[in-house]
């Protein structure tokens, strides 16, 4: 957990949130098309983990907590708001904040959107954290400095939801 | 819509979901599991769309609906609360119910359990109507057997909802 | 490795293959369709492996193999010809057999029906045999009884491709 | 088909494979692996057709091919040979070539790349031509400048694949 670097990283993302630039982009592949023409509304859900998954490693949770710390944060829910359908070649930006985090549950929402900037999808996972044993595991006690990283990230997130 | 035809099967499926039957079954598959070693949280959704078309059709919705009258009923919202992992070989089974209707809005109520009866999963879609322009369809105006099957469905999911 | 009771069921299975009688079925879902309105066509290699599981589960091949004795039998190639389109709510009946087999090596054939008795796609899969250490396992030297139901699937596989 | 165009982007597309810069890549998903902790083998098909897509589309074989003139090019057979294991967060660099073409029949040859520069996979897939009501269509006769660019293709492809 480089604090350091993940906290410049903060800045740079949220910078980048307020002039429209999204950090993570999906093109949709002809694969995930279904027979009505349009994206398959499976596929959301897997892109939801794509933006995640790099999200968190651009603030320095990688996989490698996991084999460090023996830390997972498995989803325990997830949803998805179809706003606009979308379909193949498709570019779809997703925006990653988190909408709820008190040291045992974290919860993420995405925005979704298309070229012309319409929210194509809101969608949002809840997870907690396990140890390799299958504990539940409090970050505060556990990982002081992804608890700090995690707060920051949220209170920035509260920030731009309410400015909507 | 055969009317008649549909009355039978309600009963006989509420029957047999007092019994503990359910008439979908979803054996996981080698694909449909992850590197943790247990299914993908995004199949779920595709279990659902599984078993909700099959649910559709023994109450008399088929697909020919949208041939014959141009009506479909698109996915609008989504999601899943995961219980229990499951994994490789586990046959689920799934249960399905209307939480909600009102001729413009349907919802369905997923319970997926595992051979053991233990509750793995519990989703819901919702879902509109649409003709085949794109309009908002309301079902009593445009298909009243159509209305009457579902509303007794929805009247027998909440029962069978409040029961437990 | 349950010789007895798989060698009734290989002659269950061969007097099937003659009348006709596939032993798995997979019923194309809505998600596997793709914008062309057919079955996409990365979903036949899935429906292979789900068949050829099914199929080593009933001679006595069963994952627990990878358990007991360690070995698995990954996929070393794959192929499909696809003959004729499906779609969404097709029932496709696969039929598994072994093209070749010496030991180090088996190679799996699959015909692939639609309703009408129509060849959809055949497919292949080789596999080797690796240990839990990931060396090339030889069955014969390994798993006597493996080898011999084998050889036994093989020569009538054969037959059965020599006929028709 | 902008020819003068895509000539260009024929030359720089030779000139970065002597260099070894592959044009497609693809990072390896989560929700792409399976329980034995490596990339599932159904998804390299899946790859394969998005460098192929993003292939065509830069020689100037869109999608609008489709729709201008009603020409598809269906797979009507795919392979694959699994050289070595990938896994998530793998990127994966897939080179396009055109290991046979004769006016009405197409065959792609892929070689996929971790890292290293170790190939994973080897890759083809056969196509066909076909017109709006599905009948074959012999490029030549159709699409004299596709004819042009195809052949300058494949007989660039076929000195690569020779000095190898």
């Amino acid at each position: 957990m480089g604090k350091e670097a993940s906290s410049s990283f903060i800045e740079d993302y949220w910078q980048n949130l307020k002039e429209g630039i999204m950090n993570y982009k999906h093109k949709v592949q002809y694969y995930e098309t279904d027979m009505m023409g349009i994206t398959h509304h499976s596929n959301y859900v897997r892109w939801m983990e794509e933006a995640r998954i790099e999200f968190m490693k651009d603030f320095g949770w990688d996989y490698s907590l996991n084999d460090e710390f023996g830390i997972s944060a498995p989803v325990i829910s997830s949803s998805c708001e179809y706003k606009k359908t979308t379909t193949f070649g498709d570019v779809i930006e997703i925006e990653v904040l988190v909408e709820e985090y008190n040291s045992v549950r974290l919860k993420f929402l995405y925005f979704m959107y298309n070229a012309k900037g319409d929210v194509v999808c809101i969608g949002r996972t809840t997870h907690c954290f396990l140890s390799k044993e299958g504990r539940i595991i409090i970050i505060k006690k556990v990982l002081p400095s992804l608890e700090e990283t995690l707060l920051k990230i949220y209170s920035l997130s509260k920030e731009t939801i309410s400015k909507r």
